[in-house]
């Protein structure tokens, strides 16, 4: 039996708190919506985390152990520590995979791994998503049809300042006239980074069961292969040409001989 | 007649000053020899900076009115402080056009940039490098044949801990038996950004007619296209569909009815 | 004064023939249409060819001088003769430029370009179109502003089955409920290739401002930097490593000796 | 039990019957030696096919049972029937994998799915050759350490005229000089394709085990996820918005009104 794939949900877990329409939705926060679904298979070993935590629920122990993180936040990015940004960079590039979604485009950690803006249009004003599959052969898009809806969403509009995604999975339609890729999947350094658009606070989008598939699909797409940390080794050669005199003379430009090592 | 592309060539600058052969070299430092060779094209208006100036010869003034920057650094990546290195992303992803010389693969605004590591193998043995142009048809190729050799350089090998290049134009083969992709473009927000290996300081690399040959082709190609600050706007619907009533027990969620706003 | 660039603008010249509303909207054909706004840039030399005129316009002579080629076909794509499509692949994969026009997605060449089914969902229903740019800083972007709209258009909707592109410039918004990657580019050999939706022919597409502006963005990227015929060359050796004996014992594998060669 | 995944091997098979040194090394040919590895893996069920075959051994019928397609030809690729290539290329977009190696860069089926030339340097002179992983996260490099030798290759060089790689897995060394990207991957519709350069037949590099490593590996990244034929369907709107008039006098193009349908 392989061993089961180690998932934590990271929830910033204030809008819950603070608005009674949004804790109507997530009595426990979404965090626990997201991982109660994805406990429904038997292959992962689902755990959460809040802001609120020491070290936001994310020590260096907690996260050597995790394969896949997925995070959700909004209105307090500059409150995670720089501290637990770097541990979870590091953490990706070693080969642990990530799960943004929604507002957690303008998260510390997702502009760190992207390097850009992460800027969008946006507008709240309950319109429906339609999420077409424009990849339906990737393995996030398992067992979803050509297209699947939303009712109610935030709209995000391109332009995404993003770069490039290695692969567009999912590319909405809204109501209200915009376009966007919110399936995008990149890897940095061993780790594989999944973006997901849906999921603004004041609807029930987490607890749709399509949505649902998506996370559980990218969950076993993004776990790590590999586990290597960071290393930039001097290298012995592998091969050996005729012996080399250093003649700068030989290149054209005049030195002072005595300094030549 | 079009407006110059206004250049600037930054270099950390300390080996030329602590080591008299690379002085010797580079008696006015590496970005005086590399700024003599693009002034050589008369569409170039190109300066210099360094690390011990005022803000590092980088102010908002200055890098507002530069097209391109070059970016050579080795020993003093961590003296280089925060708030340059995101004034100078800032203006690569408005669109000004960034190319990033070897040891610059380990400087803070390439790392950023990228999101990895930016990890490599290395080996100072004074040795050959070929560079082999595998996009011919790509204008930072223009000019060169289907290769070039360097007599001397230090070894980079692969793996290079970087996102997946949008182009590789170069890859190197090294006498010592390793490859690495020595020329590299992606797009960061509106900016060009170019990764260039060659360039140890102990080495007459940036006296070399190919190398001069690649910088310049690299300039024009980085030149910005557009300059676009960044924008998160809340956007207007453009289009009107039926009204809505915002009606969570049709997508069944129970909820407190007076929650509802 | 740089020589100009070369443009042949192709079409099937059928709908216009047997169609009296198509006629109605270009009088001499759509690619009269298209060939005279692109004249308005003194930087072009542009001509025409359609299907029935011997070698469809596209003799090796006639293509040998051709920087761009625009393609719109429809009900004839097969009528295309095989000998001719060779010729015009083979021009892209020299450095040739294609810039391929709405139902040319199954075209001939395009499909020999991508590999691909070149598949889509479509709808005839006179429905709008709004293309939002997704690279503003793209050469086929420019003079464009966050998008455009096209009042009445056919609907083609994911998913469209090609390769990644390297590029998508565009993707289009329809009000019947689809989106759609609308403006693509990929490089083939040392040619540029671009597909561009928009274009049914009973609509007046290719008199919209914004859609020739496209056109013309569109021909100047796609103008060639090389020409390079194809070449599989045995090449001699670059480098003399020490003296090699086959010896197929040292890898583990028996055989008859006196077959050696 | 999840079913075996149904790979077939294709190998032209003359050389091995033509020439009596490469009889030596593959006495049953390549597709015997490659196929005896595979099978120990036994999650894998593994058949043959050869040209000499009727219909080259894959009939409609054994290719849509099949899950993944190793071919392997250098001198007959034109006696490859059209129907047969069309066959394969049609499963490969419905989702079957397909890995090409060696010579079989200039395959019907590997050209027919890159669209380009597929041309390289090449030159036979017993060299070693160094495969350096530059990806070893992605799946296809499992098992393998930084980089692999085979003592004995024929050189292909860059410029090899492929489109771009979705990722480039492997990077080889040549002693001769060159570099070339000799583990490349793609997708065409729902189907993985993997270039594997090595395997010229005068070698034993089939009975390698990092190069039967390679292949076991490539053959589980390539097993289909779907099979999905080939679509072009005309699709009801899902979406209403205001009734339409279509009034070309609205977007200022005068026409013959009893035209207009």
């Amino acid at each position: 039996m392989p061993p089961k794939i180690s998932v934590i949900v990271w929830n910033e877990f204030q809008h819950e708190r603070e608005n009674a329409a949004v804790r109507a939705i997530y009595p426990d926060g979404l965090h626990a919506t997201i991982a109660d679904a994805l406990r429904r298979n038997p292959a992962l070993e689902v755990g959460t985390a809040t802001l609120e935590q020491p070290e936001h629920g994310l020590s260096e122990e907690r996260l050597a152990g995790c394969d896949v993180l997925l995070w959700w936040g909004h209105k307090a990015h500059d409150q995670v520590s720089d501290a637990v940004v770097e541990r979870v960079q590091r953490r990706v590039l070693e080969g642990m995979g990530l799960i943004v979604l929604h507002s957690g485009h303008f998260s510390k950690i997702f502009r760190r791994l992207m390097g850009t803006h992460c800027s969008l249009k946006w507008r709240e004003a309950d319109e429906k998503e339609r999420i077409w599959v424009v990849e339906p052969s990737h393995p996030i898009a398992a067992g979803l049809g050509e297209y699947f809806e939303l009712p109610y969403e935030e709209m995000y509009g391109e332009r995404f300042d993003i770069p490039k995604p290695d692969t567009t999975v999912f590319i909405s339609w809204f109501e209200g006239g915009e376009v966007f890729r919110s399936g995008c999947c990149w890897e940095r350094g061993h780790g594989h980074v999944f973006y997901f658009r849906p999921g603004h606070e004041a609807y029930p989008t987490y607890h749709d069961a399509n949505v649902q598939r998506v996370l559980d699909n990218a969950v076993q797409w993004a776990a790590p292969r590999v586990n290597m940390p960071d290393r930039c080794p001097m290298s012995p050669a592998l091969e050996t040409l005729s012996p080399k005199t250093l003649n700068f003379a030989k290149v054209g430009i005049a030195q002072n001989q005595e300094d030549i090592e």
